[in-house]
């Protein structure tokens, strides 16, 4: 089974109270596959321009990443993404966006990739994800994520999007926005009326939300000392979770639940780093470490009267 | 065993998106007793003036709690607080303290309450709190609440208390301006270097981060369809914590990890109505109940290669 992504490939800009990293490798796309080809062959769907090297492709190489969907646009550039983090590490802000060759990209789909059996549209304009998710034999699973600009630029495009998909991976802010509910249960309940069978919040360094089937879980982020740089914890989140799901044969509670954790997991050693400098170090040893990690965090027995 | 308490008994007026409360029961010790009582006798140091009628004696009546440390001063008014919350539950923003009775309460304390086994240290002037524990047989366990007030204007009174106690309750924020520290990991830390064994940091909906021994224990809050009033969350959960803490022999990290749950549990219940109204109505079935509802929504599975 593979998982089909679409989504950003990008190089950022990037300031944090610790550090500058200038012209680093980033997008949605990019931090999505390396989290997920650890746990499933993954397909990739992007546009670069050519100022995208055969250097910067080796963030590829060498994992379950096929490239094949990597569009490449000549006398063009590559997404581009500058932004800042003050202390308060949950919010970007971002200081310059150029879409590039990305605002014209339109995707074609060929055979193999209209029969994936996982899809993941990650952070795009509503309609494009829409595109992509018609032009296939209806995925087993679809997952869409969104951001701020599209709640407010493409509401009804994005309603519409989320009445097509079964999964939905989004912020705690975007999901008050979207829903004008301060009470994020509500919100949570608002959005799963419109559709899909669950809807996974991400609350950055206070973990993840999910509500599936009326049952909820919570698990709490990695208490680290050391973040570094947020950029992409939530694609990477993503990955790790569509990723070990889409290796799994099936999908019920037990399952999501675990897939939460290997995104928690995953997103946890993002943020130790500028860029995917991190991910590009791990092995699926430390990855099953910080599972354990995980388990010791957050267990606790029933009590005994 | 019993645990002994010493903080504010108070009227509040409180306002929030849903509704207000007008010279409604609150106080620091008020919470803390209730919530404690359930697993545990309670003995309240405090003090009200004699506005603070039989009617309002009721919320103690029927439980474990003591009452004979609650000095009534003559010609005088209970402390008031009154404040209001916006959509943000988390902040509270405090309109108006007078501190009446409070301004000139000095306990004392009888041989019983001397030899109390616990002590709490509710959130009152860090001197005040360290007259009290120097007048007891140093308890077995000795935990202290603070806030942002005392940081900024009693910093060394109240960084000497920390070095006298077992265990600092204290709330995210708190902890960041404390240490300075914007990093919650490095900051808890810094707070533990200067000799508590344990600090259990308060997180609001988003939970308790504990560290104690070099172990993190995190869990999220109960995510609750209907928040009403925060007031008293932070020290219900003191008094859930601590009190069943209180009530077991040993206090090892599974205990202490049950403690955690039980004080969150009965947080959980406090913030759904308006001041004690919730806590007035549970019984311990209803707490055991959510308590099984905290372990549903935090449980996973190891993961199978």
């Amino acid at each position: 089974m593979s998982i089909l992504v679409v989504g950003t490939v990008a190089f950022d800009n990037i300031e944090t109270p610790f550090g500058k990293a200038e012209r680093c490798l980033g997008g949605s796309a990019t931090y999505f596959s390396v989290a997920a080809s650890f746990f499933t062959d993954v397909d990739l769907i992007a546009v670069v321009g050519d100022d995208f090297t055969e250097k910067d492709l080796e963030i590829f190489r060498g994992r379950r990443i096929n490239i094949d969907g990597l569009e490449r646009v000549r006398g063009a550039k590559t997404f581009f993404w500058s932004g800042e983090y003050g202390y308060d590490l949950n919010v970007a802000k971002t200081r310059e966006t150029q879409l590039n060759v990305f605002a014209d990209f339109r995707p074609q789909l060929n055979e193999w990739q209209r029969h994936a059996k996982v899809l993941f549209l990650a952070n795009i304009h509503p309609e494009l994800q829409m595109d992509v998710l018609h032009q296939t034999e209806r995925p087993r699973l679809v997952a869409l994520d969104t951001m701020n600009l599209w709640i407010a630029t493409k509401r009804d495009a994005l309603e519409s999007a989320f009445r097509q998909v079964d999964l939905v991976v989004i912020n705690e802010a975007e999901t008050r926005q979207f829903t004008a509910e301060t009470n994020l249960v509500k919100g949570a309940h608002k959005i799963l009326h419109l559709g899909p069978q669950t809807i996974v919040i991400k609350r950055g360094e206070y973990g993840v939300l999910m509500i599936t089937n009326g049952a909820a879980f919570a698990v709490p982020a990695y208490p680290l000392e050391n973040v570094f740089d947020p950029t992409g914890a939530g694609d990477t989140f993503a990955g790790g979770f569509l990723g070990y799901l889409t290796s799994r044969q099936n999908h019920d509670e037990r399952e999501l639940r675990r897939a939460i954790i290997f995104g928690s997991v995953l997103a946890s050693f993002t943020v130790e780093k500028f860029s995917l400098d991190r991910l590009r170090e791990i092995t699926l040893d430390d990855i099953y470490e910080r599972y354990r990690a995980f388990r010791a965090l957050t267990h606790f027995e029933d009590f005994e009267v």
